[in-house]
C-alpha cells in the first residue's frame, strides 16, 4: 500500500471506531484531528468535507464488513450453512467488532430523515445486505434446505428484524437473555423458512 | 390546567416534534426558544438543563403514546384483540404521529452509548413497554387464544422486531412493501402464539 493509502486507511479505522460511539454526525473533523494527531487541514487535505469523510467511514464499514463477515460466510458451503455463518457473523460485528455497535444501524437513526449523500451511501450498502440476504435464501430454496415457496424477501426483512431487536435488546436494555432470545427467534425463522406450513 | 402547566406542555410537545427529527442531543435549547418564540432564559427557567429537558421530552412522548395508542388498546377485550390493536396503533405512531418517526427508537441509537439520566428514563420506558407487550401476551393465554407454553418475553422480543424493522424499512429504505411485510410477519408471529408446534 502507498504511504498516502496507508493514511488514509488508518484514519478511516479510527474514524470507523469513533462514529459508532459518537454518531457520523459527532464525528467532527476537530475531534478526529486530535485522536489521529493530525491537523484539521491535513484531514481536510485527505476528505474534503464532512460530508465526504461520514461516507468514505461508511464505505470502510463496509469494507470490514466483507473483511469479517462476508469472507467467512463465503467459505461455507452455500445455503443453510452460509446462513447460518452469516449471522454468527453479524452478531459478533454488532457486539464485538466496534465499542458502539454496528455502525450501520447508529447511521440509520441519523440519517433517516436527513436526504443527501450520506443517506443515499446508507441506503445503498444496507439495501446490499438485503438483496444478499434474499439471495442467500435464495440458494438455500435451490439447494434443497429451505422450501420452493419461501419469499426470500420476506426471510431477510425478518432476518433484519431479528439483527436490528439483538442491538436494541444488548446495547439499551444490556438484557442478559439476548443472545438466547435472538436465536431462538432465528431458529423459528429457519424452521418456517424449511417447512412454511408449520 | 394552570397557565404555567399549559405553557410547559406546549413547550414539550413542540420539543419532542423537533427532536423526532432532529434527535435528543440535537435539540438544543437555543434552537427550541427560537422555535417556541421564548427567550433561552425563559426555557431555563422551564427546565433547569439540556439533560431535564431531555428527560421531559421522553416522559411527553410516553404520555403522548398512552393517549394515541394505549387508551384505544385498553378499550378492547384482553388477549388477541388488544394485542392486534396495540400494534395497529404502534405502526400509526411511528409513521403519523411524528415527523421523524418514533422518538424512543431514535433516542436508543443515540443513548445507548451514553450513561445517565437520560439513558435511564429512555430504558425505563421501553422496558415498561415490552414488559406490558409480555403482560398482554399472558393475558391471551388466559384468554385461550394462545397456547400456555408460550413464552411471553419471546413473544415480546419478536413483536418489538417487527416494530424495529417496520420503522427502518419505513424511514430508511422507504420500501413500498412495508407495511405488508410488517403484517405477514406479525400474523406469523401471532399464528406461532396460538400454535407454537407449527
Amino acid at each position: 500500500m502507498p504511504k498516502g493509502t496507508k493514511t488514509r486507511t488508518s484514519i478511516l479505522n479510527q474514524a470507523l471506531d469513533l462514529s459508532s460511539e459518537v454518531g457520523l454526525e459527532g464525528l467532527t473533523i476537530g475531534r478526529l484531528a486530535r485522536q489521529a494527531g493530525m491537523s484539521k487541514s491535513g484531514l481536510y487535505a485527505h476528505f474534503g468535507s464532512k460530508e465526504e469523510l461520514q461516507c468514505q467511514v461508511l464505505n470502510a464499514a463496509a469494507d470490514r464488513f466483507t473483511k469479517v463477515v462476508l469472507t467467512r460466510a463465503f467459505s461455507q458451503p452455500r445455503g443453510l450453512p452460509r446462513i447460518r455463518t452469516m449471522f454468527d457473523g453479524w452478531l459478533a460485528w454488532g457486539e464485538q467488532e466496534f465499542p458502539g455497535g454496528c455502525p450501520f444501524i447508529a447511521a440509520a437513526a441519523e440519517f433517516d430523515d436527513r436526504p443527501g449523500v450520506v443517506r443515499d451511501v446508507l441506503t445503498e450498502h444496507i439495501g446490499r445486505m438485503l438483496e444478499m440476504m434474499a439471495r442467500a435464501a435464495r440458494f438455500a430454496v435451490d439447494e434443497g434446505h429451505f422450501h420452493p415457496a419461501l419469499d426470500p424477501d420476506q426471510f431477510a426483512y425478518e432476518y433484519w428484524a431479528l439483527l436490528l431487536a439483538h442491538q436494541h435488546y444488548c446495547r439499551l436494555l444490556r438484557n442478559e437473555d439476548t443472545e438466547d432470545r435472538t436465536r431462538r427467534a432465528f431458529e423459528s425463522l429457519v424452521a418456517r423458512a424449511a417447512h412454511p406450513t408449520r
